[in-house]
């Protein structure tokens, strides 16, 4: 059997949330078992943006990614996010090593293709096949790997890529090697009934029951392309995927909290 | 015999020059040998410091860096520089890998201590022993490990460190386990007789001809800091320092080019 290795995704309400980043790491610090993480952006990059005056750009309802927006989340992400994540990390004596796409050339991307004249500027679809043996070492020394969600096109050039695309591109690819658990975390306790509800939370759901939820329209907005890609993630190989908040993170990684995708 | 190891630093003006940049990254990759980078800033966290109306700070005529400046140095290092350098070297099919002090807690530092009055503010002493060894993985799989000069205090705090001191601090905790030759490399082609003579470059100086040159004022000024530096890593173990010209970083590390410290 496979080894097992827990591929988490945090969102930027963790990111943007002190607190509860500081419990989240803390808790995850004390599990002592394999784990990549997997962070977004947040507030800061917008709120920098702003502060240089750098337009955030749309072309039919779609954000661009200009140069000056791309320098603004490589130091926001690649810096300033992930190495205080790291330090954190290491302050609770987990070891752990921050990381993007272009490091240990781990994740190859292309940049996406202008498509019905609109050009997302430089943002990156990850490469399918993705060598990620590199970071066997740091699993195998229990260091955790903390991934910001930038990529790069093998020529130079950097390129900012969605967080949960990276995460799901890591787990399917590890697949192959780990049973992966794909954990991402967000603002709600799981897949709600009743969004407004936190005690509504769905604890499994299949593809099929998924068809219903979503024909039934008890599943809507957001959520949908979000289950939509759970889904493909197990059909590409991921063991689990599991949707919760991430102060349960303990319990969403033993099963007994969130929504888990089969 | 110990393996031996190029422990190189490349300072702002290499990093504020696109082409000679490129084209030392390139003779970087073509060498083959086990190498460690290590990159100062340059004037991009100076202009977005400007842009962001984050005022320079002195405390008796030395520079204070205070949290937002910390927070430009850790985007622009650890983030910007250290990630485009990357980007670059996987441009030309050298693997690398961008690191900063937090990694693998390479580099753990102490804020520096207040002194006659003056506090430095997020300014780190990086530790005398470094546990480096996680290094040796990359360099055995030919990875060019790049250091950004951030560092931190392990209690969750990101620090901002000299690089010099940094090259320095690395050379001379892996002269424990490496032949390590120390390559500084700056805006002359040595340490030179005659400053405006690029042709007057002092191939050779040892600790007893250093201390001539400075007793006869053949050298002066910013030079001699950076040479008493190459001398204090000679006692402690390191091989060898050269300091020369990016563009001759191929000669400079055969030593025949640049000066060497002996």
């Amino acid at each position: 059997m496979n080894p097992f290795i827990h591929v988490i995704k945090i969102g930027s309400h963790v990111i943007d949330d002190k607190p509860l980043l500081s419990d989240f790491l803390y808790k995850v610090s004390t599990l002592n078992e394999p784990i990549i993480l997997i962070h977004g952006g947040g507030k800061k990059a917008t709120q920098l943006c702003k502060d240089l005056n750098i337009p955030t750009e749309f072309n039919q309802g779609r954000r661009i990614t200009s140069e000056a927006s791309l320098e603004v989340a490589v130091m926001v992400y690649a810096g300033l996010i992930n190495k205080s994540i790291v330090a954190q990390l290491q302050s609770f004596q987990q070891n752990s090593i921050g990381l993007c796409g272009v490091d240990l050339n781990c994740i190859p991307a292309k940049k996406r293709p202008i498509t019905e004249n609109v050009d997302f500027g430089w943002v990156g679809d990850p490469s399918q096949n993705l060598d990620l043996s590199n970071l066997q070492y740091f699993l195998e020394n229990k260091i955790i790997p903390v991934f910001a969600p930038i990529t790069h096109d093998s020529h130079g050039q950097l390129l900012n890529t969605n967080a949960d695309t990276i995460a799901f591109s890591i787990a399917e690819n590890l697949s192959r090697l780990y049973n992966v658990n794909l954990c991402y975390c967000f603002e709600k306790k799981g897949v709600l009934k009743n969004v407004d509800d936190n005690n509504s939370v769905i604890p499994k759901i299949n593809h099929l029951s998924l068809d219903t939820y979503i024909y039934q329209k008890q599943i809507t907005d957001g959520m949908i392309p979000k289950l939509m890609n759970a889904a493909s993630a197990i059909k590409a190989g991921v063991n689990n995927v599991t949707i919760g908040h991430a102060e349960d993170i303990i319990q969403l990684l033993k099963g007994t909290a969130g929504t888990k995708i089969y």
